[in-house]
């Protein structure tokens, strides 16, 4: 299962040495993580709604910035879900320059979480959400 | 040497479920570490101007999210410099709450990168640097 | 009443033209409404809880921006709560630089809001939180 | 002249009473901007390279948030150009949801700035600038 999520680069999202502040980048993933879902037909709001989480926190990530970007570039967000483990699944993705070129390697390990009595916990990701992933795939 | 940065969490830095948005973390960890060389006496605008670096971007990092973090929390950020290479360094850091339980566990690596012609490449970092860590250590 | 909240420009608030990016003025003022509640033994959190309400969203905001500000600058940012209506209040403010010249003036209108059934709407403002201005200032 | 930006609101957008932490409409609307002046064909990268600019930069915005925007929603920014003065340009837009209600409403004045010796300026709008708007309305 692969998405593809794309970015324009705003003037606001550049630093004074006219790059990505890379924070930036993580709020791209994490909404090409929350667009992944949506494409095999599980937006988060949906997700919330039906399986009583409070959304899919990240727990690890790890980022490779290969190349810096800069204002007007697009950048392509390739996301693909690497695994699901009991309560947690892995997001691998590629962000690329219009030419292809690879900008920023990434994973995230992220948690099907759920709300109790204010506070979080990680919760069984259900077959039916599995699935999605494997048919889609 | 460590230095501790101390973030007080916004309103503006937390999500629907009330956490802080995880991007976040990064913006105040670049924070952490631009205090980490002033407190050794080299913040990043007198680094710009003796040294002739646009700065020290990212290349590669890694964070582990043990514990969210609401509004109105206090995060006492501790960084270190764990070593040198020839043009880059890498940082550790630990973001712990009030009660001293650690919340995030990170490491960053950075070039020290100059500009030439428009393009950015990594440096050798002068001695002068390296020293002002190893004597303030 | 007036309280002073001050930040220290980091890297990342600025663009490339090296000047802070103004949408950060925002985030920056809505914290510094918050710490002037807190001031006079208010904090949201404790607004939230006591009085029933989610918060005390911005309805109209206005800022003139006299001098841009860069990186590593601190900037003072004085507020006081100018009016209250039946369900909005009005607070003033002026950010100044370390040598006291103003760099932004703002207003803003918010509401105090409560939540019913997923619809947000305005509230009577309690005579007691009115109070704590009168008596502080 | 009035230029369309879409904006699709990220989880990471809103605040935790689930709506956008209104500073992020102001990122919006500077990338906004920058669409409007790009669809008369001078892109913010030309504007500085032909002109000599550094940009242009906000000195005075108001804003009213009429509705509130959550997390999935899709915002449509209608912005044009309002009036040109000697070295200052004044923008309209006005953010409607899918179903035509209007969100926020807002006007920006920014100035044509160059940067000389590091201080930054007004400058006389160029005709050739002024024109664009003129034919393409």
């Amino acid at each position: 299962m692969r998405n593809v999520y794309e970015v324009r680069i705003a003037w606001g999202d550049c630093d004074p040495a006219g790059i990505v502040f890379y924070p930036n980048y993580f709020a791209w993933f994490n909404a090409a993580t929350d667009a992944l879902f949506a494409s095999v037909g599980l937006p988060l709001e949906q997700a919330m709604a039906r399986h009583g989480i409070v959304g899919w926190p990240m727990v690890d990530t790890r980022a490779s910035f290969r190349l810096p970007s800069r204002f007007g570039e697009v950048l392509r967000i390739e996301s693909h879900l690497q695994a699901f483990q009991r309560s947690s699944f892995e997001v691998r993705r590629r962000a690329c320059k219009a030419d292809g070129t690879l900008a920023v390697e990434a994973r995230d390990i992220r948690v099907w979480t759920s709300s109790e009595r204010g506070t979080l916990s990680g919760r069984r990701i259900p077959d039916e959400v599995r699935e999605l992933f494997v048919l889609g795939s």
